[in-house]
């Protein structure tokens, strides 16, 4: 039982792989230490070493560590060996002595897989707040506190990370949040280009230039495809290519029903896919749903502004112009958690088997949401404010009815000279560009932030209060605080860092993956309006890279690595996203441009049809046939690190091949001078031909088989050939003649 | 030696597999001689047996056999190994002495590349009509010609083929050829509905009926996924699945350099993508200049029959109307000739590395041709003639000026009350969708077969001249004709087969996919023109079936077995068609649906341009999502034979992992039982704490290795855990106090 050696640099964290948090609170006493006894067993049966600390707030601290370097072993072997037979390894894995973990983030999976997989794929089966462990609440690895501090602060001084620096992210967070680092880094890299020429033609050529529409539809097709050559290239460098097959079913899998498998002879819980297509049409009311309820809301607070600032010029103006800000502020996130948990539960119903297709599923019913929020307020403006607010503003009338009694008589007739306020458009793209940005970061990365900080003062605040007394108050200062759990002096300060870590948030990518796919869509969509936007979105996805990288060390556990080959859905949604744009851009650029001298130059009146149609018509089809060239022509290049990969596989099947082929050709070598000795013995003589006439009146009379026996080996045939084509020869001879 | 089994029901094929067709009309004698010498030899060394006999016209028929078992199962086994090397088969193959080719395609196949594959991957090295043996002109197998006929019989007998029928077909010509007659299948199939669906609104709801339309595209857009689908349920029930990556190099692939590879050492001709690439870019010009070509002799002869037939009222009307008809036949195969020969320089000349990228691309290149040929004098009809006709036929006076002599002045001004042809449209559209595909059928099928007799008959009276008898002239009549070549007389009746199987033509399955996929185009634009268009591809099809078999068994040579897992390029192309169909229909029904009262009801002058736009706007974006529907959900559904595939890897894996996991367990075991004993003596007493404090002086006084050393196994652990709880527990009761 040699204890493994620990990756280097993790000493401040004690060896410990994982820390289990076992919360007592809701369990009967007795219950729950029958319980940690079963899971200190099941732990130990698995080959996991664990030691139990008290943690905060009725909570158990279970320190797990592969000690039993043997184990470990194993359980990389056959998660290699399952890799190598789903064709995510391209060679069959080592010997499972000599089995080590090439990153620390495979190391941290593999125990994981230790700890929560059923025991019937080699684990201990401790599921995090499923079923009997319930009370397990948290399994997570803990932070290296100095290897992040050294990153973040590298991070700040370098514009752009390196290829090491995402193989250090992977290494320690595992490939999920690395695909994440490495699109941001990606987008950032490729937003220079359209910053510059943003800025450039905002400069030069003004808003709603046909030059920087072209320009950014493009950018956007080149983005895509070139994020998609780099993920492949990604995967490959990381080896995760195809890990998606290798998939677990889910634990709240219900199947309908057992069924026997004709050739394995398996019994599995099967779900019918008609069952879950039926389920699966409840998304169209529930889109229906969501756009008319998020719809209603924004379109009503649209007009609840609009009449205030441009109809009503009655008492109070200053303040009521606040009224559908607030509105929205309270409403919109209020109905979007709404419609989120209805979506959650419909995505429960709809009981899909893996957890990829459960997360696939759930991105795709949020991001309905996430475009109505985000896009439609602008859609409003463009497409149904500025054309049609002169049919449409004197229908809020019915708010006069309401708002009569405040207004004076001769202010009541206002709408009539009312005037498109041409300005709002852009107003509005530079809010959700440049305000919300900025607001979201806020509450992204600071607010969680300073909440911990309050929560964590007001906790020891009530211990104190409660007669305890711990100094942990100094957070960073690294003196050591007295315990007050009875802690060894030589753990209080691991410990209290432990005890505030178990206290963190779950980190969660799928939420920062959409908050750079919702930004991307703004781009796609709205930036001819207002072409700093790029400039706007390059300056925050820098902070974004590195606040993102804070919130993981800082204000969040640290995540257990998953492995991942994409960004998963969301790759789809940027394409979506992409084409979408070249029709908005489109009716964009041609309702608002101004240059050109047919349009209707951002008068609403002038606007016509079949050309607004038409544009859009050309713009959407250019795009697609670009798109298609700029994928066929890109898909050519294969990235290095495929490419690596595929001589490699060519190498094992060259020495397989050769293998085979060698031993044939040593054999053929024999075969032929032992046949090439007989051959000369059978020149045709009167001997030989005898033999043949024996021969077939040995053999039965069969037509067929005397056809290949006339000629005796290939130079009797070579002979018969010559004979028939000097024949001919002569013949042609003779007749010349 | 012993000669393999031949396969059963071949035995009036005499056991032949190949026959090597070499002429040497163009050689010097003992040139021929040498060449024949090596040929032979060359077989001889890769195991194959040989018999020569002379052929028509300064031919040699090299009569090739497997006789060599152990030959043919090492082919066959490298093949194989091959394959799984490439992950075309799930398992590894079993041992060389058991290889036995599972079908007689499979035979063929490997037995061709014996002959044809390079001698490095093991065969002969035999390149038909290339390098350095530019003299051999055919390597072909031999027809079976009881069974074909049976098929005949059996098929004209049916309306559908059966799975099995299908098998026969791939077991006798392969798989690409299996391919396409599954295809066929399933197309005749899917025609049913709208066959029967067409008639019926062809008698209740007349042409241009939005019903129709709607469902016609829905239709497209299904028989599409089905086939996808199909197609993988072939691959994987013919077992080729992922054949079209073990590819070989095409033997006129020229590389620009040779390069040494880095990592496997070897070195190999490269031709860079980018110069390939730029070499793609010549596609432009050639699709810009066929379609100018094509487009402008097609928009002349229209225009001059538009004239003549609707303008021009002088003499010899009835006999002038046929110059654009004869102009279009002499013009357009011309032209399409010279267009495909230039295509297939350019294909050339973009040098592709494999013949499935060499055949792609030409594909490609020479569907523009196809699509302009065949659809562009509908097009011009429906989307020129019929809105622009008032604007246009005016301006056909540059005619006029050159008819002037011949017409009289009054009638000169006909063109003023010149009214356009509504019937004109559905004209065309039955032309091509019945009169063409007659024609089609005709000059693909029984012109060659009645071409093939009297060249045959011009030999046999050429050779009577000559002085020669020769009875053949009864084809079919099985009495043995006597021979000219003084052939043996066993061998008399089938050697003359051979010959003339020798003297066919090869089959081209690309040309017969090709026309049907220009077939489906007609249905997917065209057909809400006259609904009775899929009621006449169905009685062509069903014909077309037959026919086609009967082109290959009667016609052609029979082809030799190549693997495919598709039809390749052409899913593509339906795809397309189907997609640019959803625009067309909805112009066409825009344009010249009666029923509607908003509509244009077919004059010209009432067509909204912003409405047709709409209307095209909305059915594209429709189509795009239900095909996404459709797409999403047919997926869900795996095939019945890929299901079975997917098993058997399961049942691989599972058995490969119980292997190792069965170790593991008993391996678990043993230490279960062994820690366990070692656990009830280290109970917690006054001894082991003791030899705790003396293990932690021999260690290194090292703090993190004593956190792991509190607690002695899982059993205190559990005893610590439970105190902790209790603790907690008790204060609480406490405080409760």
């Amino acid at each position: 039982m040699t204890s493994s050696p620990a990756p280097s640099g993790s000493h401040h964290n004690f060896y410990a792989d994982y820390v289990i948090q076992y919360s007592y609170a809701d369990a009967d006493p007795s219950n729950a230490s029958d319980e940690l006894e079963l899971l200190l067993r099941k732990l130990w049966e698995v080959g996991l070493q664990a030691e139990v600390r008290p943690g905060e707030d009725s909570n158990l601290l279970v320190f797990v560590r592969a000690s039993r370097n043997k184990s470990l072993q194993r359980a990389i072997y056959q998660s290699r060996i399952r890799d190598w037979l789903h064709g995510v390894r391209s060679s069959e894995p080592e010997d499972e002595s000599s089995a080590e973990p090439q990153t620390e983030s495979e190391r941290l999976r593999i125990i994981n897989h230790m700890i929560t997989l059923p025991r019937d794929l080699g684990g201990a089966g401790i599921t995090p707040k499923h079923g009997h462990w319930k009370n397990v609440i948290a399994v997570f690895p803990l932070h290296d506190e100095e290897k992040n501090k050294e990153y973040l602060t590298d991070w700040s001084k370098k514009t752009f990370l390196s290829e090491e620096d995402l193989d250090q992210i992977r290494d320690k967070f595992g490939e999920s949040v690395g695909f994440y680092f490495a699109f941001l880094q990606s987008y950032f890299r490729f937003l220079l280009f359209p910053a510059a020429f943003g800025f450039s033609s905002w400069l030069l050529l003004g808003s709603f230039s046909i030059i920087y529409t072209i320009v950014n539809c493009l950018w956007g097709i080149i983005f895509i495809e070139y994020w998609k050559r780099q993920e492949e290239d990604l995967s490959c460098r990381w080896q995760t290519k195809g890990v998606s097959i290798v998939r677990i079913k889910r634990r709240e899998f219900k199947p309908e029903r057992e069924v026997q498998d004709q050739i394995t002879g398996e019994t599995r819980g099967v779900f019918p896919t008609t069952t879950r297509l039926q389920r699966q049409l409840l998304q169209v009311p529930f889109a229906l749903v969501s756009t008319v309820a998020l719809g209603a809301i924004i379109a009503t607070c649209f007009a609840i502004e609009i009449f205030i600032s441009e109809v009503y010029t009655g008492p109070l103006k200053s303040y009521l112009c606040f009224i559908p800000t607030i509105l929205l502020s309270a409403l919109i996130p209020t109905m979007s958690g709404v419609l989120v948990s209805v979506a959650t539960k419909l995505n429960d119903y709809e009981n899909y088997e893996t957890q990829t297709a459960y997360d696939t599923a759930l991105t795709q019913k949020v991001f309905v949401i996430n475009f109505i929020t985000s896009y439609l307020p602008i859609f409003l403006t463009a497409f149904v404010y500025i054309p049609f607010a002169s049919l449409i503003v004197p229908h809020l009338d019915v708010f006069h009815l309401t708002v009569r009694p405040f207004v004076s008589k001769e202010e009541a007739t206002t709408h009539d000279n009312f005037s498109i306020d041409p300005d709002r458009l852009r107003k509005q793209v530079i809010y959700f560009t440049v305000t919300a940005q900025v607001v979201g970061f806020a509450t992204e990365t600071i607010l969680p932030f300073v909440k911990q900080r309050f929560a964590r003062q007001y906790k020891e605040y009530k211990k104190k209060k409660t007669g305890r007394t711990n100094t942990g108050l100094e957070d960073d200062s690294h003196n050591t605080p007295k315990s007050s759990y009875d802690d060894h002096e030589d753990e209080v300060q691991f410990l209290t860092r432990v005890r505030k870590e178990a206290d963190r948030d779950d980190y969660n990518v799928t939420d920062d993956l959409r908050e750079m796919c919702i930004q991307f869509g703004y781009l796609a969509l709205f930036s001819p309006v207002w072409p700093l936007v790029p400039v706007s979105f390059l300056v925050n996805n820098w902070i974004e890279l590195r606040s993102d990288f804070f919130k993981i060390i800082i204000e969040c556990k640290r995540p257990s690595p998953i492995r991942a080959d994409t960004i998963g859905p969301w790759l789809d949604t940027l394409g979506f996203l992409s084409w979408v744009g070249s029709i908005t851009s489109a009716a964009l650029v041609y309702m608002f441009n101004t240059s050109t001298d047919g349009g209707p130059n951002g008068e609403p009146s002038a606007i016509k049809g079949w050309a607004l149609l038409l544009a859009i018509f050309f713009s959407e089809h250019l795009y697609l046939i670009v798109r298609y060239v700029v994928h066929t022509t890109m898909s050519k290049f294969m990235p290095h690190n495929v490419r690596r990969e595929k001589t490699e596989q060519y190498m094992i099947r060259k020495r397989y091949l050769e293998s085979t082929l060698g031993a044939r050709s040593s054999d053929e070598e024999e075969e032929v001078t032992e046949k090439d000795q007989s051959m000369e013995i059978s020149d045709i003589t009167r001997k030989t031909l005898e033999d043949d006439a024996r021969a077939w009146t040995k053999h039965d009379t069969d037509p067929e088989e005397r056809f290949w026996m006339r000629q005796k080996g290939w130079r009797e045939s070579a002979q018969v050939a010559h004979s028939i084509i000097k024949s001919q020869a002569d013949e042609e001879g003779k007749k010349e003649q």
